[in-house]
C-alpha cells in the first residue's frame, strides 16, 4: 500500500472494524489512445470532500450508516500487466479472508478481472452485473488477451455460463453482440429493468462492475472511449439503487480519467456513485449479518 | 452603480418607463473552494447578444413585449459581507418605492437574502419559490450565519413559516432534509408539479430564486458545487413557465461562475433563463396593471 | 480535391464501386462570432477510428453493408462565398451523373444550399427534412442573402412550396416563426414524430440536412451558436433511424466546430451520426436497386 | 466598415483630425492548419483597455501625444482572396489621399501585400522592414501565389530590388534562404542592428510589417506556425523603437490568433506593440509636418 | 487562522522554535477584471511538494538550514477591505512581539500595506525593496484609496521619504513615473543592480515585497495584469539572492492567480521564490542572532 | 514494432540504406504525479509536418543531407519496467549489429539507461553528455532503483567513472549535488561551454541524452517536473550544435509530455531538437565513413 494523504470522505473506520474495504487500482497500462484512468483514485478522493455524507436517495449517511475503511491505492510500480492482476487478486483474497467486502475504484476496466477471479474461488455461484457502454467481450485485442476490451470475456470464462447481466451496452463488434446474445443477459442501450434481478439473482452472490462510460458523455466526458447515446446520471443511480436487496459481495467503479474532463463533472459523478455504492454494500452486509 | 459598457440585450428602456429593473450583484465572498459567481453578471450581459429577443416558448419578444431597464451592477468594492447585504437591501427598497420589480443576477446565492427581506417589508404575505440542487438550510456554515449554504435558512427566518416551495433539491445534510420536510414544501430531485402553485399561491405575492445548479452539471458545469443528477434545461424551462399566472414581485438567478465552464454553455443557459424570466415578470406586471 | 491523409473509417471502396460519395465542405466564411466549422471534416475523419464499424441500432456494419467512398474535402482556397457554392453545386452534379448519392459533412450550414439546388434539377419533386435548433429562414442577415442564417430560406425558394419538414427548432425571430408556420412543416422543440414522414413522403425523393446544434449543448457544445433546451443524442438517433424507408437521395451533417469543444464529445457525436446516416442511405439505395 | 462596439484605447480622434488611421483586416483565408488570425483585431481592441496609455519606453502618451482614429474592421464578408486584397488596396488609397498614415492589424500576413502595393504607387522609393520567424518568400505555396507563405515574394516583386530588410528570420526552405541572401537584406535569428537602418534608409519612405511570430513562442504562442528560438519581447521592442527617426509611411502587425493562446499573453503582446508603433508613427509624422 | 490540510514543504517547525512565520493572505477583493490571487496560498502549498528542499543557488536546505513555521492562512471571511488590512496588521504585530520574521504570500498586492505599517512601528528606519511590473503609486484608483493599484503610494506615505527601491517597473501613468522619479529610487525595466543596496541600505531594516508580475508573462502568465517585457526567472532569482547580507525584517510574494495559468508554471515559479526567500530571511536572522 | 500511421517528416529512407534509426520509446511507468511522456513519440511525429526540412542553423536539409529511417515505436504493451528496459536494450543491440546509430525519443528519462548499457558493450570507452534540469543521480527513489529520478546513477554505474558531462542542472538533493561534484563533470544552471568537449572527448565515442526539461518552463511547460530558471531554446540549440565534431554513437530526447501543454509549444521545441540532432548525427556518421 502506498501512503495516502487523505481518505475518501468518511471512509475512516479502523480496518478491523470496517466491513467494507475501499481501495484504488491505479492502472491504465493497456489503454493507448486517451489515457488517464491511472489518476482516477486520487481525483475521487480529493473531490469527495465536496460531497455530502448524506444520501437523500437512500436516506443513509456515510458517517453513521456505513463502516468503510479506505486503505489507499495498490502500488503497481514497475509491474507488467500480469503482475498487476496477480497483485489485485492476492489483495482481494486477503480482504475475503478478513471477511470484508471489496469496493475498488479503477483504473481501467481490466482490473475487474482479478477481483472476480478471487471472489469466484469463494463464491462458486457468483453472478456479475455489468454496466458499460461497451461489450468488452473480444477474445483478444490487437493480439492481447488481457485488455480493457477483453475484460468481460475473461470474466465470462472464469464464472459459470450465462452469469453476466449487462446494462447500457451500445458499442461493440458484430461478433461481440452475437456472443452476448447467446451467452449473457444483455439489456442494450438502457439501464432500466435492473429491479427484476432481485428475483432472478435472489439466491446468488453478486459482483457489480460499473464502467462509468455507460453514462452519456454529455455528463461523463472524462473517459478514454466516449460513446454518445448513454444514460443519464439519474437513470444510472436509479438502476443501481434498484439492486439493493441482492447479496452483493463486491463492486467496482472504473474508467474515470479525470484529466480528460477539465470541468470536473466526471469526477463529481464518480464520487456520488461511490457514495451510493458504499451504502448499498453496507445494507447488503447488514442484511447478511442480521440474516 | 458602476459604469457598464453594455446592457443585457433589449433591456434598454429608460428607467422611468421600465417596470422591471435588471441589475447584477457581483458578490462571491462566502465561497472559498471554486469561485467565480463574481463574474456572472458581466458574462451574461456579453453573451446575451447571441440570443434571439423572441421566445418561441412564450411567444413574446423582449423588444416589444417587455419594459426592462438594465441599471448595471451594484458596486461592492471594499465591502464586507454585511455591508454588501445592506447595500442590496437598500437598493431593492428604492426599486419598490419606484413601483418596479427587481430582477437580479448573482453572484452567489446569499445575495437573495436581502432582496427577500426588503420585499417582505412591502409584501407581508410573501412566498418564496426556490430552485436549487442544495437545501441551503444550514443554521450556520463553518461558524458563519451568512453564507451561500445558509441563505434559505435566513430567508426562512425572515418570512412566514412554511412559505418556501423548493424544487429540484438533491443534496444536503440529514438535518437539512429533516428541517425542510417539517418547515418547507419540498419537491426532491425533480422540478415537475410547479403548475400546482398557481392554485396554492394564487393570492400571494411570490418571489422566485433560481440557483442554476438545479440544472444537471452535464448542461451547467459553470458553478461552484456541481451536483450530478439534476434536471434538464427543458425541464427547468417548463417548470418556471408553468409559474406564469402568479403575482411575482421579484426574481433572481444566481450561482453562474462562467470561469468554471470553458465551453460557454452555462452562460448560454443563464441568458435564456433571464429572457424567459423577464417575460414572465412582464406578464405578471401587466396582469396586475390590467387587473 | 485536396490530398487527404486518411479516409473516414471503412469509407474506402473504389469510386466506381461506391454508391455513396462522402466528402467534406470545409467552409465557414459567413460565420463571424465563434468559428470553426472549417475544421469539421478533418476532425470527423480522425476521430472516426475510435468508432466501431458495427451499428447495434440498425444491426448493420460499415465494412460489409455499405459501399461508401471518401473522396476527401473540396478545396475552396481563395474563393469567395458564391464561388464556393458554385463549386459544391458542380461537384454534386457530377455525383448525380455518376449515379451516386452525396453524403456531405460541413462546414457551416450554407453549404447545404448548392446541394439541394443540384438535386432539385434531377429530382423536381424533392422534399427536405431539416434538423436544427434555428429556423435559418431569414431573408437576409446583416445584408447578406447568403448566410448560415438564411440557408433554409434560400432552400425554400429553390424547391416546391411547403416541402420543408423541420424538427427540433427552438430559436429564431418572430418573423421566422410566422414564416415557418405558414410555409413549412415545423415540429418545434422536439424531434419525435419523424416516423410519420414515411407515409407523407412515401413517393418523393428526400434530402436530409442535419445541423448538429439541434442537439442540446450539454452533449454538443462544439458549435457556433449554442442553444440550450435541445434534444438528446438518443432522441436524434431515434428520429433519423425512423426515416429509414424513405427514398433518400442525399444528406448532410453540418456545423460541427471541433475547436470549440475541448472534451471531444461533439466530434464523437458527429462521427456516430455519419455512421448511422451512411447506413440509412445505403439501405435506401439498396431498396431502390432492388425495387 | 463594420460597426464596431469599441475602439482601441485612446484611438478616438475624429477622422478629419487624425493623422493615423488604425483598422483591422480580419482575414485568415489562406491558412489551413491552425487558424484564428481572423479574430486578431477584435481581441486586440478588447484587451487594449488593460494597457496604460503612457509608454515609459518612449515617454509618450497615446492620449496627449498621438492623433489616431480607429475606424473599425474592413468587412470581407463573402469575398474570395483576390477581392479581399483589392478591398484593402482601395482602402489604403483612400487613406493616402486623405494624407493619413495606415496602421493595420491582421489577419494573416497576406494582408500586408495590398498595403505595400498601394503605398508603392505613392512612394516609388518605398523600402520594407520585415520582422518575422519565416521567410515568406516562396514563389507559390501548394499552387497558390497568394498565400501567407508567399507574401514577401509578392511584396518583393512589387517594389525595387533589394529593398526588403528582414529581421529575426529562422525558418524557410533552402531556396528561400538562398533567395533572401541574394535579393534581400536579412538578419537571421536576431532583431538587433535595426538602428543601422536610420542611416541606410534615411532618405526613403519606409513600411514596417511585423509578423508577431518573430517573437519566441514562449511569450507568443497564439499564432498558426510556432517557431521556437525567437526573440524576447524586450528585444523586439528595442528593435522597433530603434527605427524611430525614419520616415515611416505605414505599418502593420499581423498573425495574432488569440484563440490559440488561452493565457491571453499573446494578445497582451500585440496590444503593446500597437501602442509603441502608434507612437513611432506619430513621431515620424510630426517630424514630417515640422520638417 | 483557518485549519490547513498541509503546510508548505518543510515549513513544519513548532511555532515557538521557528524564527520565520509563513502565512497566506488570500484576499483579492480590489481586483475586478481577472481575479484569482485568493487562490495563491493554497496553490503554492500544494505545489511545494514538487520542489526540492535543497537550493543549489544558495547551497542551503530548507530542512536543515531554516526554521520556518507555516501557520496557514488568515481567514478574511465576511470582511471588507479595511477589516482585512486591520486583521493583517494585528497579526504582524503579534509576530513581531514573538520576535519572529513574517513571510507572507498573497493575495493581491494591497496586503503588503498593513505589513509595512506594522513593521514601521517597530523599525522606524524601515526601507522597502519593491519588485513589480507596475508602479502601484496612484493616489487613488477609481475613487478607492485602498487598491492593488495604490498600495505603494500608501506604503510611501507610511514610511520615510525616498525609502522605496523599485526594480523591474515597466508600466504606469505618466504621473506615477514622475512621482517615482522624484520620490523613489527606481530601476526601470530591469532588476539588475540590486547588489548595490548592500551598501546603501547596510544599516537599515529592510522589507522586500515581490509582485511576481515583475516576471515576464512568458514564464508567469498567472496574474491579473500581464505586462510583456518582464525579466526572466533567473534574473529575478539573481536579483533577490544579491540582497543576501541585508537586515531583512519581513518579506512578501504576491499576485499569483493560479487559476489564470493552466500550465502550472506560474505556481512553480512562486514556490521557488518562496524557497529562496525563506533561505535569505533565515540567513539574515542568523546573522542578527550571531551578530 | 507497432504499426505507425506516419513517420517523422523525411525520416523515410529504407532501413537498409539508413544510417540512423529513429524510434519511439513510449514508456512513462515510473512517473506518478504528472504523466504523459507516453504520448511524446506520437505527438512529435504528427507535429513534425509543421517543421521545415531545412535547418538554417546548420545549413543542412533532412531530405538531402540525412539518411534516417523512422521504424515506429517499440511496443511495451503488458510489460513491467524491467521487461521494458530489456526490450530497449535488445533493440539497440540489433541497431548496433546493423551498423546504424540509434536516435530515440521518449518516454521518460529511464529509457536512456538500456541504450547506454547496450552501447557500452560495443564502445567500452563511452562518454555521456547529459542535458537536464535535474541531477537524476539518486541511488533509489521511493525504494525503486529503476526510476526517472535514478537514471543517471544507473548510467553512472554502467560506464567508466567521471564520464558523465552534465549541463543545465538546477535541481536535486544536497547528496546528488555532492555526488555529481565528485564523480561527474557538471555545468550548473547553464548550457554554455559545450564546445570545450570537442577537445576533451575528441577520441571517445559519445552518447547524448537530452531531458527537455533543461529548457525553461516558459518555453517548455509540457513535462512532468517543471523547473523555472532554465535555458532558452536558442541556448540549448547553440549548445548541442557546438557538439558537432564529436564521434556521436547515439542520442535521445526525452520527457516531452504533450498533454501537459495545451499551447503545443513544447512539442514544437521537441521536433526542432530532433531535426537538429538528426543532422548532427548524420554529420558525425559521414565523418566516420569518410575518415
Amino acid at each position: 500500500m502506498e501512503k495516502i494523504d487523505e481518505t475518501f470522505m468518511s471512509f475512516d473506520k479502523p480496518y478491523h472494524q470496517a466491513d467494507i474495504v475501499y481501495f484504488g487500482a491505479p492502472f491504465d497500462g493497456t489503454a493507448s489512445f486517451k489515457k488517464g484512468a491511472f489518476f482516477g483514485p486520487k481525483a475521487i478522493r480529493e473531490d469527495s470532500y465536496g460531497l455530502e455524507t448524506y444520501s437523500p436517495y437512500q436516506d443513509q449517511d456515510l458517517e453513521t450508516d456505513t463502516k468503510v475503511v479506505d486503505v489507499g491505492d495498490l502500488n503497481f510500480s514497475g509491474m507488467g500487466t500480469e503482475e498487476v492482476l496477480d497483485d489485485i487478486n492476492e489483495f482481494i483474497e486477503k480482504i475475503i479472508n478478513d471477511d470484508k467486502i471489496p469496493l475498488m475504484v479503477g483504473g481501467e476496466h481490466l482490473v475487474s478481472y482479478p477481483v472476480v477471479k478471487a471472489l469466484k474461488e469463494n463464491y462458486p455461484d457468483l453472478a456479475v452485473i455489468h454496466y458499460d457502454a461497451h461489450m468488452d467481450l473480444r477474445y483478444d485485442y490487437e493480439g492481447d488477451k488481457l485488455s480493457h476490451a477483453t475484460v468481460m470475456r475473461r470474466i465470462y470464462e472464469s464464472i459459470d455460463s450465462r452469469s453476466i447481466y449487462q446494462f447500457g451496452i451500445r458499442s461493440g463488434t458484430r461478433e461481440e453482440f452475437a456472443f452476448s446474445k447467446e451467452k449473457c443477459h444483455t439489456h442494450l442501450f438502457e439501464v432500466t429493468g435492473s429491479e427484476k434481478l432481485l428475483d432472478i439473482l435472489r439466491d446468488r452472490p453478486v459482483y457489480i462492475t460499473i464502467d462509468l462510460d455507460v453514462l452519456d458523455p454529455g455528463i461523463f466526458s472524462g473517459t478514454g472511449t466516449q460513446e454518445p447515446g448513454g444514460v443519464t446520471f439519474k437513470e444510472l443511480l436509479d438502476s443501481i439503487i434498484n439492486l439493493d436487496g441482492l447479496n452483493i459481495v463486491g463492486a467496482d467503479i472504473v474508467e474515470l480519467a479525470p484529466n480528460l474532463d477539465n470541468s470536473g463533472v466526471s469526477t463529481s459523478c464518480a464520487c456520488k456513485v461511490v457514495r451510493e455504492m458504499a451504502i448499498i454494500l453496507s445494507k447488503s452486509r447488514r442484511r447478511r449479518a442480521d440474516g
